[in-house]
């Protein structure tokens, strides 16, 4: 029985979505290497393996770690490397096949210098997202970094890795491919350039285009939970969301139509979206079912969240119907984010499922 | 040696932080019961016991059980009950004194109904703040309340207790003095009322305000580390805070005078402050001393945070004097939910502190 906030997944639904993902990269004839940064979980990661998947994605080493100990041989940290971890990049990567993003000149000759076993190594490109990587244009930092990949000893070139975390804003399915279309033009031409493998992968593109130019690999990672925010973006339809949260309602405010439950930004996160308003939301209620869940419930949503606390803002028929010691269910803004403060799961069908973050107490 | 983002904690100076308020409110003659939230650790929960506190304050019955194994007996979970938690609400209470906050008629009689064990309860009051609690001037439901508790045969009343969250509007000393003698005002009235003992605490008024009207306890919490976000609400000076991230710089971008930090959303949460042009930012930069940290950096702050990835935008002269490898510092926006994603503290003097959240791996 559910008492407090809990990530409940669907099983079924997530398999369908790693299904549907790794049956479109297959029938593009392309490669399918699944981001695993949203999901953290060894027994997730399992449900893989049933897929022609060519080693997978992660964002820090610690995760690279994780992963490795559930048997993954080919792992793709995707950030530039961090040169003081050097004693666990070696130690890594005297086991595994890992792949890691440089950036810059200098950088990658100090990596070669202290390397001991071989890595490969992607060239960062920034799509115009403005985080990390080498503006796509910039074809002389390209070039001087190549020169010195190819001088040094312990690093292969694999080829581009490019994230278009910007599609984000993106929100209706025709945005996004006008959007993405742009960008995996600019890269096909990097690809004609220099004739090397592209690595590229937002959910958001990944989910909705379906020409990818020049592309050989795909990394989504959102994709196998999705999340609301998605759903505004135009990457999925609700019923695609494989996981949600179950919080208790403590109180009723009737002058204000508002629900206290427990569930604040340690279990959701402080990720929002926009009403129409412009005023933030940090979650959406959908019906609740016994242990799962259904449609959402129009106007009904997680309004504002501090430490522990959830306002839930609904309609008089949502208020009427519910009281203190009921569940409610909320789908998550950022399915990335509440998994990691959540740190486990708990399957429709009753199984506590692990995650990297999960907590001793 | 430091590799990855870590969150160091200056004792010292949390010790004297501890010393200022806990003598402050000594001098005031009022009572002392400090909200563990923030710190979330039995050992830092340990260096408040040479001074003079009440008990503690707590946001959830999980902290409550956590710091009732670490010796407390006087706890105050400062949430409306969630009587899906009668199991764990009557084995606490069959141990400690709990006190519990209680907000309608029709949920104290199904506490008491259920209860094995005598609960102190506190009728929360909102301030105004629209969170949680009755309207401090809807005396016909604090009169309904008062009245069932004095028919219940378990509950006893304690008092009431009220939280000012929307003190962090404020921006400067004076503001919250306005903002929170209002506050006071309206309860002193109640309390002349109802002749019940009044708990108030939000970090912002108890650290500013020299005067406390007719309240008998304080319950802050964030003044144990403070933060960023509570230099700019006036609360304290930045040289007060006590806790800082250190994060690896991996990458250096000079056509935006920008740095790559490992250091992201899921380190310092996605917590914010405004920029005078609107646009948000997560963390201010300061000195990097070994070990330690110095004084802010002027227009060097982190610009945006994603799952792993952090942005530094800095002046011409951090962004020459800085390379991949190195590590900067970074005061965190809202300690309470670094913290909390951290799991654990590294001291200046290098010893380990564990947090409730503190992770498997």
């Amino acid at each position: 029985m559910i008492t407090s906030p809990t990530l409940v997944l669907d099983r079924n639904k997530t398999l369908e979505n790693i299904n549907k993902m790794s049956s479109k990269i297959s029938n593009l004839g392309l490669k399918f290497r699944p981001h695993f940064k949203t999901h953290q979980s060894l027994e997730i990661g399992n449900w893989f393996r049933e897929f022609p998947i060519d080693g997978i994605t992660v964002s820090s080493l610690k995760m690279a770690k994780y992963f490795a100990s559930g048997g993954w041989k080919s792992i793709t940290v995707a950030f530039p490397f961090n040169i003081l971890d050097i004693k666990e990049i070696n130690a890594l990567a005297s086991k595994i096949d890992l792949r890691v993003l440089v950036v810059d000149s200098e950088s990658a000759i100090e990596l070669d210098k202290r390397l001991t076993s071989n890595v490969s190594v992607y060239i960062e490109i920034d799509p115009e997202y403005g985080r990390s990587g080498i503006h796509f244009n910039d074809t002389e930092q390209i070039d001087k970094l190549i020169s010195t990949l190819n001088n040094t000893k312990k690093l292969t070139l694999h080829g581009f890795y490019s994230h278009a975390g910007h599609s984000y804003k993106c929100r209706s399915a025709n945005d996004l491919e006008q959007f993405s279309k742009a960008i995996i033009n600019s890269l096909s031409q990097l690809k004609n350039k220099y004739d090397l493998s592209i690595c590229f992968g937002d959910t958001p593109s990944c989910s909705v285009l379906k020409n990818f130019g020049a592309i050989d690999e795909l990394s989504p990672g959102n994709f196998v939970f999705y999340d609301w925010i998605q759903t505004q973006i135009g990457s999925c339809d609700p019923d695609e969301i494989t996981i949600a949260m179950k919080c208790p309602v403590v109180a009723k405010y009737p002058s204000r139509n508002e629900l206290l439950i427990h569930g604040g930004a340690v279990h959701f996160s402080k990720d929002y979206d926009l009403l129409d308003s412009g005023e933030p939301y940090f979650g959406q209620v959908v019906q609740n079912l016994n242990g799962q869940w259904g449609k959402p419930i129009e106007n009904c949503f997680l309004k504002s969240v501090s430490q522990e606390h959830g306002i839930i803002k609904c309609t008089d028929e949502f208020f009427n119907d519910t009281k203190p010691g009921d569940i409610i269910t909320i789908l998550p803004i950022h399915s990335c984010l509440t998994a990691d403060l959540m740190g486990s799961y708990l399957t429709t069908d009753n199984e506590r499922i692990s995650h990297l973050s999960e907590k001793r107490i």
